[in-house]
């Protein structure tokens, strides 16, 4: 992005001059993709959840990570970086997409997000149900290639259909492995755990190019180890991070559609994204925040925290600092 | 339905055996329609929310009101009837249906509806959102033939399309009446309110052959007032009612998708139904149940009373009696 | 009481001088009895729940209501009372009573009240559930005689036994009559509505001496028209007021544990009350606010306001003026 | 407003196109004042809550009513108008004031209403705590001279000091009447209810130039009633209205700071507002929703659909048609 | 059970034929026990809150983790089991016994119980309170002689009277001891924690025949360690393993009548239940599950995970084996 | 405090005499000061949050606080004490301040705090926000000269001004210091974590005379390494400890107003105090208990017993003991 065409570089409002409980709604109350034309990177809302089978109202996930983005300050100490001054963050508003027919939906959501990545160097996209991330990758995929995913997640989602169905939350990582969008072999899941339908989701899985870090894995090993694991799968590809918000434990996101017991807690999972400073990350989303289940908006404040580590990577990735 | 072929009539559970709180998750403890064989009237549920425009949740609708019918007791003092012991009423489970495709789902739902109608002389639906009163028409309509409706709602759900999907919940009685499920111009709603779309939202509703009648109507007129405009403009059709829980007001039902002020308190609503005594009603729909907005159940247990007065209704109705 | 033996009398923390959301837990910040020694009316905590058929949790009623009471002021516009100056009115704190035997409870209730009467011209007890009411008029009966009951329920609590339990909260009313607390023929019920277990139920409780207003009477007649009736009804006995909080609706009163649809709303119940004014009040309770149910404290709210007409009538009726 | 500065009229964003949980978290979706220049009306957050004696929370407010704003149609079919379509409505932001200091953020909020007031015909504020009135009204007497006050409130408001603090509140009226803000004799409060400090605050009330009319009246009158006595008590002054969503009951209102019992419905509310058409309204607010004590949204969405109707009344009102 | 007496085995409902928020309320859409005849374990709700000393709700309990167990899958990897498949998995419903007299519903229990174990190999109790551990092992030890007792809670249960009460949700585990339904010195509390009575509460529970495992122990030696000290403890004796859900802490499980900072996580929870595969477990409880106080459903669904785990154990123990 | 002025020692009411949901509503239901004349600890509600930069209702802390410490019981295993019971502790009530202004109202906390250690050996504050630790440094400076600080919080609170406010939430500390409060580079800040407003917020804060121990450094060493820092770093001084419930996660503490995810969990919170055992404590607070925002009262649980912990420590230091 050529610095003449560029606008005054803004970040979030100051809080020593508005509120936190005052101003826009954007994500950490900064500007608009639509007031700064373009951006480093671009927050974009994908209100979309028809593609879940349990509970819904993650089409009001985006919303409320915005609203618990409110807290976020400029400076990140762990990562001595200020996530908000060294790039260009802006607020893309959010996709407009069918809630009544789901390819047409993924179809509208790439669509939008392919408009985004024209004017950003990079798409975190705030979900939504986890069929999102099928929209995204094949959006990345178009511009960018195949990448390798960092999937934190209590389940696999690489299930095949459900009641029929190709595109739901279970399935996107199985879609976008069929579909080419993934670099063979790179891709990993972090925090598995939980009931399975039968004993072969986990061969399937490999099967389909993924490594499956579990939850007691974590518990082993600390964020650092995991992160370890995680950086020697991944290698030099350029990285797609997905969290679902339920690879915490509900205790720490009850505001989720399928919550599993005995998860990460916000420390561990801050605590491993942190540890991936440095990794080339191309786009990124945060998913299943069901407000309606949430109390005292912890989820969505954790989801919006889990915003602000990837706004972290992205600040210190090398995209950032070409 | 030949006497000879019955087994023992069976009501709830007795309270002063069983406590409330425990025994089968059955609406008012009944027996199943599985365990009886046959029935005067099955409960079921239609567990399906894949029709809304605003807040989904309604799929958990049908648990949610059997947990709140715990507290009904045998006798109506009010139409001095027992509906539990005039009439055999069953619960009948739930259909299973798709989520994540509207069309095929309503097919689903018809199915099974219909196979329900050939074990029951009627059937309440326990929804699920507003769009399956469609698929319970067209399968009345094709046991019956067309039928006059009454429908309680905040709002008129003839519109046309949403984002292009022709089925959704605001769409059903539009559909219905096009696909000529309902006898003409005998139908009407009850409890409009709010804010519409434009102008033309009312005449487009009366061209379909609805008669409206306002919630500032109920206020003026009182259940018996409304009710005798209701008698007069179904006249002697078979009767299908279908009730939108937002028929009430948020006060009252908070637990719902998209609530509108200044609507009806629990006390009209049924005041209006028990006015509408010897109808010879057919079946009926209590819909858009959303627990994950309820609050210490009061929505939900609005709605059991709500399906309480239905089945009082057609304890006393020409069917029943005959 | 002689005038000479009197402490200064003091009413509710100034909210000038203490804000509201400060100063002592007692109800409306008012002197302990402790403190004062004696005095004109005294609220009485009655924290047990162990008689209740379904949702239990009236045990923390009495910390409830008293909190839900600091937003009490001191002069009554629609009485034109001070009930706080007219007479000393004090916190007498909580009965201690066993939660593991009802029988044991009661005797240890009955004392407990018993002891606050003879330092108190009246008690209001705060419940609890209704079984409470029992003891209350237990103690009553033996220092004052029989009284007229004016029952303020969605229920009529005349029930037998359940579980072959004689003590309940369903029963309170039928042990009063048979052990001859009530003067005959003068009770009666306000806000009656509802499934009953039997079409007995009605004139069983008839031939108990009760009178039954239902909530549909309350609203064709309003407040004042019901409160003729009940004037009529108790004639010049002395009175003891019962409000069970379920006579309100769920909008209105949706922490309680045994909820009917269809009730008063809080102005039809305080209208009521007011009234009737002059009447002859004794004593009174105000039961059944499970606070883990409740909302915003809206429950707890409208109870301390119910007390606070209480308050009011005490403070007008013959026995204060005298 | 010469027509000719003008930009394009816009309204809402179509629901049909963009799903209502979807884009700008501005009311009703509405375009910025930024974004237009000018308009005929401005919606203005004021997120202040200083001011509170009891329950705080109402910085929080804007953005409930805003987030319940969503559902609002573009059609009132009540007072056949266009809210959106014959004036353009749009969101002005929020007012930064500061939270520390009440008499510096008066002047803040003033004069951030007074800037805004340079571009708009008219404010509607969204509050915050009902000390922000002051303000309001201070801008508004310096643009358009004194007002008459029509004020929806179960408080006065007009109480001299706490804790010897002049600004509160439960004092913007009092303030007003000094500083003659107010056209004399008036301005009249509806809705008034509940304990009051003292015997003295009635009379105190009326010296300073308000009416009120009791809840109690709207119950005996109905809406159509009490409107009739707010239009003679006003004339033809300009009028300024001021809602503190307290006006309503608890039930209807949870989410508020000093809630009381006995209140009004959502429908009356909205009914009396509806009668009050053709009044030449200059400026308005809604005040004092809490959403920490909310549920389901349903005071926030109440708010918004008051200011829907606040709307409807500037539309059509002598100002707009003029 | 001699297999030819055996209907085909059945599993929970496939989730990809039956949306898992439909279909019936059994722990896990399980068969029932009366529709199955018999069975290897059956799942058996005891509503029973009677005993408990502070929040009530209990009795809700066994609806709540029934409604929690629906996201349950098939396959337990961690363990690499099928619980629903090596053996007949059954939902027995629930027992009735009286919420008014707690030694006549200890007997009520014991007597259901003990039908139950006719026709199962185990019972898994669903709680209700702690009291019911009590009845369960009476019912165990008249059919298997006395046990060994693996009891996860923050709290001994092994008081002795409480108001004189001998059975109360504290007592249960002294009250088996003295009644002979334990193997002496085989027993021990996992997760104690807090603040106890006296000095004396920690020898007297020696004295009992208890080793207690702190909560700060298992911080410090993990799942696997304390495993290990439970294994030793047992030794082969037969074992009922008894969870209080409050051994979690208040973070993960919310929805429960006393709670104890400082506990366990879900992950410890499951962690120390995964390593005790292969002990000869005959029956088990959970119990202590309050939803009234429960949020999101984290407490039942960590319930329902418990109950899941011990299903692994039971199906990879010695009597599943055999 | 001469043994022979003192009236007989009391400790909490005995939970099988009185049940714990029952008796008076202080603070684990101790006597009062006023009761007692004077008392080793005092027990101080402060209920202001006017100081709050973010989510306020820190002023129903202190009555939150005292609901959560009914559990409580007289032995402390972990210590080995009796709190209650080797000193006298007392409830002092509250302090009551202004809510509009916060310098006049750290005037009056200041009066207070000194008019209670008239009668104290120490005071233990409950909050209110963090505004108040300055008044109580203030007032402990007055009697005992400058102390070494223990806090514990997620944020420094060493921040300069807010909107040109000195005295917030956000910045006791830095005034603290500045006043010379506090013994030179003795004081020590525990489990900060969380963005901050700029890369100079660390400097500064170690120029005020402040050590930084980090979330990731607790969950490296463990509370007993924090403990031997914290230790080390305080000397001989004597010591405050303030405890800003936000320390915790949120998952362990979501009733606060600046709440920052990946915190200490409640086991690591009370673990760390438990190994400060033996410091000369001189007084201490817990603040920021907000529980609008609290769920089944989990963290006006854990600030209960954080308080229990200071008693412990107080009963256990030097102090104490003499």
């Amino acid at each position: 992005m050529p610095e003449g065409q560029r606008p005054t570089p803004r970040g979030p409002l100051d809080a020593r001059q508005v509120p936190r409980f005052a101003g826009p709604a954007t994500f950490a109350r900064l500007p608009t993709l639509e007031a700064m034309g373009q951006c480093d990177v671009a927050i974009l809302g994908i209100p979309f959840d028809s593609g879940v089978t349990y509970r819904p109202g993650a089409r009001f996930g985006p919303s409320a990570i915005r609203q618990g983005s409110r807290l976020l300050r400029g400076y990140h100490p762990a990562l001595d970086v200020e996530p908000f001054f060294l790039q260009q963050v802006v607020d893309a508003g959010d996709v407009a997409c069918t809630p009544f027919d789901i390819e047409e939906a993924l179809a509208q959501i790439q669509a939008g997000v392919t408009q985004v990545l024209q004017r950003s160097g990079a798409v975190i996209a705030l979900g939504g149900d986890h069929t999102v991330a099928l929209a995204m990758l094949r959006a990345v995929r178009q511009r960018l290639g195949p990448v390798a995913v960092i999937h934190l997640d209590a389940h696999l989602d690489t299930w095949s259909t459900y009641f029929g169905a190709a595109y739901t939350h279970g399935t996107p990582f199985r879609r976008a492995a069929e579909e080419g969008l993934l670099i063979s072999d790179r891709s990993v899941h972090v925090g598995i755990r939980g009931p399975l339908f039968s004993r072969d989701d986990l061969p399937q899985d490999s099967d389909l190019g993924f490594r499956q870090i579990e939850t007691s894995t974590v518990a082993e090993l600390g964020p650092a180890g995991v992160a370890e694991q995680v950086r020697e799968r991944v290698g030099d590809a350029p990285v797609y991070i997905s969290v679902d918000i339920d690879v915490l434990d509900p205790a720490h996101a009850p505001g989720t559609g399928t919550p599993e017991p005995a998860g990460l807690d916000s420390r561990e999972l801050l605590g491993v994204l942190r540890k991936l400073a440095g990794l080339p990350i191309v786009s990124a989303d945060v998913v299943e925040v069901a407000p309606a289940y949430d109390h005292a908006e912890i989820t969505a404040i954790a989801a919006a925290h889990v915003v602000y580590e990837l706004l972290g990577l992205l600040a210190l990735g090398p995209a950032a600092r070409s």
